[in-house]
C-alpha cells in the first residue's frame, strides 16, 4: 500500500513548473465554483507520517486559492469542554457551512491510529473505532460533506534525510519539531498502524490518497490533483445506506393505537405523587453522582398533547441553573448549510447538565417527511443517523430518555378549542396547528415506524398516553427520576 | 437603599391572586409582542443575597410565560476556554437573539461583587470594574438589549428563618445550598458590596430593581412587575454616550494623504529580507512565550491593496494549525438579530492561537457608514465600542495590530485592470468594487476619522503605504514580528 509514497518519487521543477499554472487556475475556478453551492462543503483530513510536510502543503492550498474561504481547524488533546462531550463532538461543531472547505489536522483517525500503533493491538477495539469512523464519515458524505482524506508519506531514509537538511540552516531549522526528531523510531509502528487504519476506512465516497512526500514537487501536485479531482465531481459517490433495521412499514405494529387512553389520575393523589418524584427528581439532579453524567430528554408528541406542561413539571424541581430548553423549530439559514444533525449537536450537555428538547431532530422523520421538506432518501439516512448520534451521548455518559406524548384526535380537538378561548393558552394555536391536524394518518404513520425504529436500550422511547394530563406528567417524571436513579 | 426589603414586606395570599391572572396574561402578551421584534432582546440579570430564592422565581417566570422562548445561562468559575479570553467574551457569546429573553446566573457582576466584599476594598479596583461593567451595558443598551437587574434582598432574620423552614420538611430541605448555610455569617459584607456595586451601575438605560424576598408573593410580584415593565417600554432609553475623543471631522488630519507612496523595494532586498522576517516570525510563533498569549491582525485598505498577499507573506511563516482567517462579508441573519460586535466576539483566538481578519469590525465605520447601511449613531457610537473591545482583547493577553494597506487612486485603477485579465485574480473583481471606487473620496474621510478616533497605544493602526507591493509587505511582516518580539 505504500510502496510507491516509499520510493520516494521526484518529479523535476521544469515538470512540475509546467503543470502548476493549469493547476492553480483549475482550483481556484473549482474553489469559486464550490462557493456557490447551497449543497456541498469540502472537508479535507490531513493525517500522515510526522515531518512529511503536512503543514507546508497546506500553507501552499490556501496561497493557490483563497484563503478567506478555507477554514483550518486543528484539534490536539482534548478540553475540559471537549472531554465531557463525545468524542466527534468538537469535529461536529466546526463542520465547515456548504460552499466552504474545511481542513482537519488532529481528525477522528487519532484514537484508531494511536490503538492501532500499540505493541499488543487490540482487534475488538479497532473494529470499532473503525465503525465509528466509517459511520461518522458516512452520515458526512450522505448530507453534503466530500470527504479528501490525505494521508502524507515517504520512506524511513527520506525522512531523516528531510529534517536533516532542514535543521542544517538557521532559516529553515524551524520547520522540524520536536515529534519529527522522535519519527524514526517509531517509523515502523506507524507505518503499520497506518495500513490498519486505511485499509479500514477507505469507501468509495471516502477514498484515501497517499501523497507521496520525500519531494515537495510530488506532494504539492499529488495533494492538489486530489483536491482537484474531488472538487470537480459533479455528483457525490452515493453512501451505502448501513444498517437500518428491517421494519417494513407495512409491518410497522401501531403502537400509538394500543396504547390505553382511559387511565385517570385523582387530583389528590397526583398532587402527592408529584411532590414526592419532584423531591426524588431535585435530590437526583444536585446529587454528586449526576455531576459526571448529563441528562438528555426528548419531548414529541401530537400538537396540544401536553409537551410544555409536561416539561414545566419536570423544571420545577430542577435548579434553573442547570438546565436548557431548546425550544425546535424550522431550521434557520446558517443550520441548514450544514449536515442536519450539526444544530443539535451543538446543543449537547455538559457534565452536570440537562437539555430538554420540545420537539428535536425527530422532525426529520415526523414534519419533515410527512410535509415533504425532506426527500425519501433523507428521512430513511436519518433512523440510522439518529441511533448512532444518541448512542454517542449514551456513550459518552449521557442518560437519554424520549417522550412521545400521546393523545387521541377527539381530545386534541377539545384541547384546540380550549386554547382558542383562554387568556393564558391563545397564543398556543396557530393555523398550522389546524392544518396538521388534517394529516393526522399519515403522522401517525411517521411516529409509529419512528418509534419502531429508533428506540433503543440506552436511548428508549416511552410513550406515554395523555388524554389525561395528571397521568402524563408523573408518567413523565416517573421515567426521568427512575432513570436518573438507577445511572447515579 | 435595602431599607424597604430589610422591612421584609408581605403581600396576603388573596392580593396576590388578585394579581396573578392580569401579571400571567400580560407577560404572556408582552413574551409574544417581544418575539415579533427584531431590534430587540431582553436580558435579566439575576442577584443577590444567597438563599433569597432567585432560582424558585425563575422557573415560576419560566412557567408563567413560554419557556421555549427563554434561555437561562449560569456562569460559574471560568473554564479553560473561558480564562483564555476576555472575561466578557462568555457573555458575549451567549448573548440571546433578538425577541428571545435571557436570564444570566452568575453575571458581570461577580468580579466587582467579590472585590466591593473584601475585608478591605481597594477604591481603585472597584472603580475599574465598575467602569466596565457601565461600558458594557451602555454597549448592550444601544444594541438593542434591554437589561433589566434584579436584586433579590432580605434581612438576616427573614433568611435564617428560611432555611430553618425548608430544613424542617425532607420535601423542601434539597432547596437549601451549601451556601445558604454559610449566608448567615457573610451578611453584613455581602450587603455593604451589594450596595457599592448597584450605587455604581444604576444607570437609566440599565436601572437596578431590588426585589424584596422574605415574603414568595411580594417576591414574585415585584419580579413580574419589573419584567413587565421593561418588556412593556415602547423605546429603549437613549443611552448616554461615554467618551468618544474629541475629534472633529472637519480637524480630521489627512493621514492617508500624508503617506509617501513612493517607497519601493528592489526585488533582491526584498527576498533576502523576507526570508529573514518570516524565520523570525516562525520562530516568534512557535515559541513558549507564545502559548500564553495571542495574536490578532485586522487587515483594512482599499480594494486591490494587496491585503490578501500581505495575510499570506504573514501565514507562509505561520504553523497552518494555529491561525484562522476571517474574512469579514456581509453579515448573516443571525448575526444581524445580536449587538455588532457579536459575530466578532465568537473569533476571539485562545491562547497560542492567531486570529486574522480580512476586513473586520472596522466595516462598521467605513463601507456601512458610507453606503449608509448603519445609521449615524450607530457608527458613531461604533469608535468607542471598538476601542473597548480591542482594549479587553489587549487585556486579556492579545497582541493587537492593524493595518491600513493605502493606495493611489491611479494604482488601484491599474490593478483592477490586470484583475479582469489574468486567469488568478479575475475572481478577485466585480461590479462591487467599481461601484466603491467612484465613492472614493467619502471612503477616505471615513477611513482617516477611523484611524484618528481608533489608533490606540495597545491597539495601533499601522498605515503601510502599498503601491509597492513589495514594500507594504515587508512592513507588515516586520511590524507583525516586532510586536511578537516585544511582547514574548
Amino acid at each position: 500500500m505504500f510502496v510507491e509514497a516509499e520510493s520516494d518519487p521526484v518529479l523535476p521543477k521544469e515538470r512540475f513548473k509546467a503543470h502548476e499554472t493549469r493547476l492553480r487556475t483549475a482550483l481556484l475556478k473549482a474553489q469559486y465554483d464550490l462557493l456557490g453551492r447551497a449543497d456541498r462543503s469540502v472537508l479535507i483530513v490531513v493525517a500522515g507520517i510526522d515531518g512529511a510536510g503536512k503543514g507546508a502543503t497546506i500553507n501552499l492550498l490556501n496561497e493557490w486559492m483563497d484563503p478567506r474561504h478555507i477554514h483550518t481547524m486543528a484539534f490536539g488533546e482534548p478540553t475540559d469542554e471537549q472531554a465531557q462531550r463525545p468524542p466527534l463532538w468538537r469535529y461536529w461543531s466546526e463542520l465547515p457551512e456548504n460552499g466552504r472547505i474545511g481542513i482537519v489536522f488532529g481528525s477522528w483517525y487519532q484514537a484508531l491510529l494511536r490503538e492501532a500503533a500499540r505493541k499488543q493491538p487490540n482487534a475488538d477495539a479497532i473494529e470499532t473505532l473503525a465503525t465509528h469512523v466509517r459511520s461518522f464519515e458516512a452520515q458526512l458524505a450522505a448530507n453534503g460533506v466530500q470527504l479528501v482524506k490525505l494521508w502524507y508519506h515517504l520512506s524511513p531514509q527520506a525522512q531523516a534525510e528531510r529534517t536533516k537538511r532542514l535543521l542544517s540552516s538557521p532559516e529553515t531549522s524551524w520547520q522540524v519539531t520536536a515529534d519529527d526528531r522522535k519519527v524514526a523510531k517509531k517509523f515502523a509502528r506507524l507505518r503499520s498502524a497506518a495500513e490498519v487504519a486505511l485499509t479500514h476506512t477507505d469507501v468509495p465516497h471516502a477514498p484515501w490518497t497517499i501523497v507521496p512526500s520525500a519531494d515537495e514537487h510530488v506532494r504539492t501536485y499529488t495533494t492538489a490533483e486530489a483536491l482537484l479531482q474531488a472538487l470537480r465531481r459533479r455528483k457525490l459517490p452515493r453512501v451505502a445506506q448501513p444498517r437500518t433495521p428491517a421494519v417494513g412499514r407495512a409491518r410497522t405494529p401501531d403502537a400509538l393505537g394500543k396504547l390505553d387512553y382511559a387511565v385517570h389520575v385523582d387530583k389528590d393523589e397526583y398532587d402527592t405523587e408529584l411532590a414526592l418524584l419532584q423531591g426524588r427528581l431535585a435530590r437526583a439532579s444536585r446529587s454528586g453522582g449526576f455531576r459526571e453524567r448529563s441528562l438528555v430528554l426528548v419531548f414529541e408528541g401530537q400538537d396540544a398533547a401536553g409537551k410544555g406542561g409536561a416539561i414545566r413539571r419536570v423544571t420545577q424541581a430542577l435548579d434553573a441553573r442547570q438546565f436548557d430548553i431548546t425550544p425546535v423549530a424550522a431550521p434557520a439559514p446558517h443550520e441548514l448549510a450544514r449536515p442536519y444533525l450539526w444544530r443539535f449537536w451543538r446543543r449537547v450537555p455538559s457534565h452536570g447538565r440537562i437539555a430538554i428538547f420540545d420537539r428535536s431532530w425527530y422532525g426529520r422523520v415526523l414534519v419533515e417527511r410527512v410535509e415533504g421538506y425532506a426527500a425519501p432518501d433523507a428521512w430513511r439516512r436519518a433512523y440510522g443517523e439518529i441511533n448512532d448520534f444518541e448512542q454517542q451521548l449514551a456513550d459518552s455518559g449521557a442518560i437519554v430518555l424520549k417522550f412521545w406524548l400521546a393523545v387521541t384526535a377527539d381530545v386534541q380537538l377539545e384541547r384546540f378549542r380550549e386554547r382558542e378561548t383562554s387568556p393564558f393558552k391563545n397564543f398556543k394555536i396557530t393555523p398550522d396547528d389546524w392544518r396538521n391536524r388534517k394529516k393526522w394518518k399519515p403522522y401517525a404513520e411517521a411516529a409509529n415506524e419512528m418509534i419502531a425504529r429508533t428506540s433503543t436500550r440506552d436511548a428508549p422511547w416511552h410513550l406515554i398516553p395523555a388524554n389525561d394530563k395528571r397521568h402524563a406528567r408523573l408518567q413523565v417524571l416517573r421515567h426521568v427520576v427512575e432513570a436518573m436513579e438507577a445511572h447515579i
